[in-house]
């Protein structure tokens, strides 16, 4: 086998583990909790499904290529929890080194590319980018949404927390933000979230 | 809420059931089975990086969406084994009444636009159809042959029955194709195939 195809074989071998990272969100039914794989296959449906509320004209294979590849680095770096203020601090550094060695698997032009497209993610700037937030936050609303609010109440998030992660979805959708506000206003009313 | 938008959440939400989908394949490690959800994302992503293989020209974009899609309808047709005879006389009519249910969640157009795709992928006649067929075929393998083919092993499956089924990776690239038949024999020399 020449080393190229070698090399982006181990790198495709290597992400199987993503499938052991597991996040804070349920799944529908709260039978267990979902994994990083899961919710990037997830999201990436979605973010093609629901292009139209995009604030801004997006390269969609972009996008859709950016929800499936964002949480890669949790192989090493684990999941941090969004309303998770200690390790949120080291979130970043942790991340750098597990992006540079996992796709450091792959052959240079495609860590490049790779690492570009994670970091345009993390950067927050770009409408894809904006847009792939969207999707990375309504993606475990609805889900927790589904389950009355579980994940919220098992953690105690109050709905102000909430309103400060979901505002990203703003930059990328004013329409899918007004689902986000109706959601996090009936959760409230519920008690699911303080 | 308006209409169009409600349906795209609900079928947003329906598809998370396909993450109870569980397939015959181990995960790397084998700590458990994967299931669907998984499998779409890692072929998903493999398809878009090994694409340059591709035998013919091919619209990348559809491919990803082809790998992310192709099995929704197990949500209520279940997963067929590739070398269960009996259930797999049955797959394409269970699988005919669970496309239309489940896709018609979504606006009409929308509906048609994902019942194409499927079809297309099912048809397996055009490059893109071919090519995620492909990565439907190499996910798997690279995941067995990491576990030194323990899934083969389990249903004592013949070598034979694994070529006639991989010929398909043909089809969507010749190249692949070399590392399957690599794959297969190293499998058979140790015994892992019949």
């Amino acid at each position: 086998m020449d080393e190229r195809l070698k090399k982006q074989l181990e790198f495709s071998l290597e992400i199987d583990k993503e499938k052991e990272i597991y996040r804070q969100t349920h799944i529908t039914g709260l039978k267990r909790k979902e994994n990083d794989a899961e919710h990037a296959w997830h999201m990436a449906i979605m973010a093609y499904l629901l292009r139209e509320y995009s604030n801004s004209d997006i390269d969609i294979l972009k996008v859709v290529l950016m929800c499936l590849i964002h949480d890669i680095v949790e192989i090493d770096a684990g999941d941090t929890y969004a309303y998770d203020k200690v390790n949120l601090e080291t979130q970043k550094q942790r991340e750098e080194i597990a992006k540079e060695r996992i796709f450091s698997l792959l052959p240079a032009e495609q860590k490049a590319e790779m690492v570009a497209l994670f970091d345009e993610f993390e950067d927050n700037v770009t409408p894809e980018a904006n847009f792939a937030h969207a999707m990375d936050n309504l993606q475990p609303l609805i889900l927790n949404d589904s389950n009355n609010g579980a994940d919220w109440r098992e953690h105690g998030i109050f709905a102000e927390q909430v309103y400060k992660r979901q505002i990203n979805t703003k930059k990328g959708s004013n329409k899918l933000y007004e689902i986000t506000e109706q959601i996090i206003k009936k959760n409230t009313e519920k008690g699911n979230l303080k």
